[in-house]
């Protein structure tokens, strides 16, 4: 058994969001005349404000995420976003791609005993899985013991409207902590790279 | 541990499903003078052949289905529906409503050693669980030990057309055995209530 | 030419819809032996303002309104709900069942002069609309020239958490006239209907 | 009054969009082990004949449309798309920046009588229009007696799979004559960029 930690990878984002969103927004209006250098940050701060949010939908942004499956069954209610997910129906954790173990993710903030009893969980649910599997289950069936830490791996892709929407539910105190690392970790990416989008928040 | 059977039951349909899609059918054409005692079905039938199938959204049904998370993992992610779903966060498997242990579903289809195996890996993790919540852990961060076949309650709402694409998907071959059994026993209470908008399925 | 007012009638609504929503919030917590005859109304209340409105998803509620194309132009633009309208494509008004005139919506707060005008210019498509139908174009092309105040009949069905989102926009100062009066029409019969899930808005 | 053509553009396009699919859809199986030069085509053939389609909602297109108000009723009642389109109620075509004139979209596929028909129709609307603001009326009161043949500008960002939707659809006999046109320009242009991805439809 495999034990890693969270990570978030941002794969794609919509080339020159800024401008994408501020020529949306300025055909409402037919002010394109209006453009300049300075404008879309101006432009797209009114947006916010007045919550105009329909029109920043126009640019998108695709992260890549490794996480555990509980986060994941919370992750995909978001209903306006595109999901691709490492299959546990499809990937066979015997076979030696996976190196015939199977991959946890730690749990955030578990320590001293508690981790120890969560460490000894799961791998009575690996070596059951494994023992399904030799019993010829395949792994579709034998996946019925594996843990809610189970790793996996998840391609998100959403616009930045239901990014920000993601970010503000999935960074409040009131979220799960392994989804608000997550949520974290993603947001101060696109911290980094569309600093009036997401600065709010 | 206690261990029980899926199910599903009906919570609500839309009154007079037939009758509310023709209406909103009619619509369209402002056809409503040609509405008789058997015309519903009739056109019911037109819309679902010729693909019209718009017009059915206008009715909806509500579902409370008893699975395990494996199931409910792949059903949300069917976007155009409603769900609530007993909290693995907020409930507490130690306390007395619960009886102080879990529950799980019987895998479909697992017999034999394979059987003995998922109960063993269940127990296990039911063990750890408990061990968990005593050495500190809230239920949410115990629950990552918990497995796939953790017993769950959801209720789903969503329009007829989708419905019909759940069914559709679900009850075919290339589905998880498990949640084709389930999504069979909701579409053979559809075809008992509207066999005109399920017979086809 | 014929002028009507616009109008609103509710077509169905999800019975027991206050149950309904309680049964559904219940699930999530399993509290459902919690449930005594003034509940709903607090449990309800509480949702609603801790911002779950997930949960009131699970009721819905179908319009027929009578509104003008202008109005629609606006009202299908709300992606969460379901919508059958009278289409101009196969509608031909100078059939019979027309009684070979276009019906046009009074516009919300126009009087005197302005009126005047409107109603000129009304006619003036009418004419052209008929006089292009003899010359051999189709109702679908000749549709052209009709303006914006030409009557319409739309079902919309939708969620109740999506109908509070479409009232709370559509009853604002920001709205247009025309929608706002349909949209407060609308909001008076489910505040008759539900109370407690409209009373806020 | 002015008269124009439609016209189709492609504003932006996920960069990279075959390998961005590629990677999504291998991340299921985990099997990017697999990529090679020539792979990407052969694997996104093969989601698409085996209507495994969520992949491909990881790359989105976003286009800009000039064509009438009839069409965009049409068209925005796609619900899996983003619009920002010119503003009827925010515009004054009575300002310079419009030249005081209206502009409208020469209907596909008229001519002879029924052109002038069409052209003497909208004309009068135009009168109305303006007649109408200098009584006093507001651009949004004014827009009432506008015809589906205005002009309007509108941005519409969506998926590649829900683009695929849009031209199935929109190309289709059963589709209007002025939406057809312009989904075919669209499908042409995504033809160019993205054949896999488009040459099937």
């Amino acid at each position: 058994m495999k034990t890693v930690c969270q990570s978030s990878r941002l794969e794609w984002l919509t080339p020159n969001a800024m401008q994408v969103i501020e020529k949306a927004g300025r055909t409402c209006y037919k002010s394109e005349d209006k453009m300049t250098p300075g404008s879309s940050a101006r432009l797209v701060r009114q947006l916010l404000q007045s919550k105009h949010e329909s029109v920043i939908e126009h640019a998108s942004a695709s992260f890549r995420f490794i996480t555990d499956r509980g986060v994941t069954h919370e992750l995909v209610r978001h209903r306006l976003a595109s999901f691709s997910q490492e299959s546990t129906r499809y990937c066979n954790y015997g076979k030696d791609k996976f190196g015939s173990e199977i991959t946890v993710v730690r749990p955030v903030g578990v320590v001293g005993l508690a981790l120890d009893i969560w460490h000894q969980g799961c791998l009575a649910t690996e070596k059951a899985y494994f023992l399904m599997l030799e019993s010829g289950a395949t792994p579709q069936i034998a996946r019925s013991v594996l843990p809610n830490s189970l790793k996996t791996e998840i391609v998100v892709t959403a616009n930045l409207r239901e990014w920000r929407h993601i970010f503000t539910l999935r960074t409040a105190k009131a979220a799960h902590p392994q989804m608000r690392e997550l949520a974290q970790q993603a947001l101060d990416i696109m911290r980094g790279e569309l600093p009036v989008l997401f600065e709010d928040i």
